[in-house]
């Protein structure tokens, strides 16, 4: 592999190719400067990436891998493969599982989260991208439902419109990328404080994180979460809550959740995911 | 005054009839408990009370203070009178300002918040209002239109569906009956979070309250905020905020807030509005 052999021999290796998660709040820029995606493609390893786009979680994976497809192709990638996933089974096909040992980056679309778990959790395939995400090998991205599967615990759906309650938000496994959080997508744009503060209710542990449109929390190796793009990221950090009523209430009661901190992140903003601590861009 | 005379009486007032200020997020139940209404009615002395209704908020001022002059009249109220002030030279009329001296309790119809700062700022009658509200002689309550003006800034309107950005909120100054606060309602119903961030990004030194529709956080005299109805009151306190990019951002650039602390209230919870802290319900 070209690219594994350029980033053994520039050690540290330079920003532009070090390796991240990027999730995105959806509709992300395709158009003009596409800066997140030009920084997916950038992390991927530029010309020389290896591109894998995982379709899954759409109802018309041809048309949304191949929009993908040529997006990458116009940046200058020169391997980029759709792995079209429709069936568990192909979680375990030999050249989609040879083509993962050799991107250097995987990016999942948007659709429905759950069709998206429902195909890939617990495959072979998913769980070599997950070893090689791990391993610092592997820049991925996805973006709305592509996002949402990031954590252990998944929002699969819910409403918006309503006071935090218990039946506003569906909660399903994620595919555990980055375990200790819970994410959500499309954030100010449709209202979604409502069923973040609901999924963070139930697990004060995970930190809530509420990213907009065509903006992205670029989770780095070292911790830090870096944000990108026109939008913010929201984080709920609900460690030193003092009081929810979530285990008592009737379906339907409002939520009580006393003591929370909130972060608004907008470019260029950092985190620290391990000190639990904002720093601004001009810090 | 047969209700005055009562309450010199009753010393310690009993809770009932101890006057307070209700913030209401709009769309409150007036067909079936009506409980926000009926503690209005209940705090302005019930049976005894002699209320005032102000529809100066609304366009249709006829419409919509005889449908409140309607509930409380149901409730037993005998003396209720509909000021319906259209014109700032009202604020000087001798009946209006002889009824206000009446008066147990004063309800401020929705509609939009700058019609009714308009034409009640500063007016005689609205001073003297204020002031026998903040000598604890009258209870007021406020929805939607008539929340917005609480505060002594006054989210005057804006749009929703965006992070949080400067331009996103329009603000002017309000009728000061709680100057430190800002108020927003409808809030979780109309996705204001982050417009009430926004505003917040400008005066973080005002507790940021937002209020869902059919809720009411009632302010009470000795400080103490008690949230009454179906949903939430959100409190955002940036008292503590670490850093804001507000002042440096150009239009439609995103915010970024640091540090804020975020409560969500359901029913019974209590928030000492000095001390800037949640009690839960039970507690």
């Amino acid at each position: 592999m070209l690219q594994s052999q350029t980033k053994v021999q520039d050690s540290p290796m330079p920003q532009a190719t070090k390796t991240a998660i990027l999730v995105i709040g959806g509709a992300e820029d395709k158009v003009h400067g596409k800066e997140i995606l030009h920084t997916f493609w950038t992390r991927s390893g530029g010309d020389d990436s290896i591109i894998g786009i995982i379709p899954s979680a759409s109802r018309e994976p041809v048309l949304i891998g191949e929009r993908y497809q040529r997006i990458f192709e116009d940046m200058g990638s020169k391997y980029i493969k759709v792995l079209d996933i429709r069936d568990r089974s192909q979680g375990e096909d030999p050249q989609f599982q040879e083509y993962v040992e050799e991107c250097t980056g995987i990016f999942l679309t948007g659709g429905d989260q759950l069709r998206l778990c429902g195909l890939l959790a617990d495959t072979p395939l998913m769980e070599r991208i997950r070893q090689r995400v791990q391993l610092g090998e592997i820049t991925l991205a996805g973006t709305s439902a592509g996002a949402a599967v990031m954590g252990h615990h998944m929002i699969a759906g819910g409403s918006s419109g309503e006071s935090p309650n218990r039946p506003l938000v569906d909660m399903a496994m994620g595919l555990g990328l980055i375990p200790e959080v819970i994410v959500d997508q499309h954030f100010h744009n449709r209202n979604r404080m409502s069923r973040l503060l609901s999924a963070i209710s139930i697990y004060p542990e995970r930190l809530g994180i509420g990213i907009d449109e065509d903006t992205c929390a670029m989770f780095e190796r070292d911790g830090i979460i870096r944000v990108i793009g026109k939008g913010t990221v929201a984080i709920v950090d609900a460690r030193a809550m003092s009081y929810t009523n979530q285990a008592e209430v009737t379906v339907n009661e409002p939520l009580s959740l006393h003591n929370l901190k909130l972060h608004i992140l907008s470019h260029s903003d950092l985190y620290h995911l391990h000190k639990h601590l904002p720093i601004a861009k001009n810090a």
